[in-house]
């Protein structure tokens, strides 16, 4: 199986924006409401609503907006910044997938023939995060 | 500031490399020894132990081994293979940042000139793991 790749771009100010933020926001265009698309990741209402907030704070327009009022109560619905920045996120994905290809089709060969060992039941104490460790 | 870019793999059966797993792999290799290496990093022993034993049962063949006995009691050092995977993860992520410049440099040019609010005192509650999210 081809490896998955995901990028995490690291700006200034501890500003992130990596694979779960972008797939936040394609869930809240898909559904029209944060609410639904925090649901859809298992996230409260308040997770989500906090990642929107950051998201919103994080460029220099807001990423994700308000939408109508109506029968319906209104949802929200991603920004022409969002929808840029979810683009750019995903052409830059794609690029990488293909420069990349051959250094990860190496490290793919590298890999063990069976997994079995190699995938604790709980992964999260393996679960290293990037920002536990500098540079 | 330019973006940091970090690359994650996921390969199959859960199997995951990061910069996190390749910076705890260098610096086993600049100390010659794990201990050492997970001090550099605040890391328990054990964690740092843990981690190097699922890198070593990820691939085909360990990543790092023991190092001699002799007067300052062996250490650990970088096999074969596993410098090869941090020297391929390293040009990947080389490729990725001239094959992805455009991109990223277009979402710097969205981000918010302020980064004062963007940076909470503690950002863990808002850091989105990737694993949390599907696809």
């Amino acid at each position: 199986m081809p490896a998955n790749v995901t990028l995490r771009l690291d700006f200034d100010a501890g500003r992130r924006l990596g694979h779960g933020k972008i797939a936040l926001l394609e869930a809240v265009e898909r559904h029209g409401s944060i609410a639904a698309a925090g649901r859809e990741f298992g996230m409260s209402y308040r997770r989500a609503w906090l990642l929107v907030d950051e998201l919103n704070r994080m460029f220099s327009a807001p990423m994700v907006a308000a939408r109508g009022g109506g029968r319906n109560g209104g949802g929200a619905a991603l920004t022409e910044t969002g929808s840029r920045v979810v683009a750019l996120y995903r052409a830059a994905e794609k690029t990488i997938l293909a420069g990349a290809a051959a250094e990860i089709d190496a490290l793919e060969a590298l890999l063990a023939t069976s997994a079995a060992d190699a995938s604790p039941a709980d992964p999260s104490p393996l679960d290293l995060s990037p920002g536990e460790l500098p540079g």
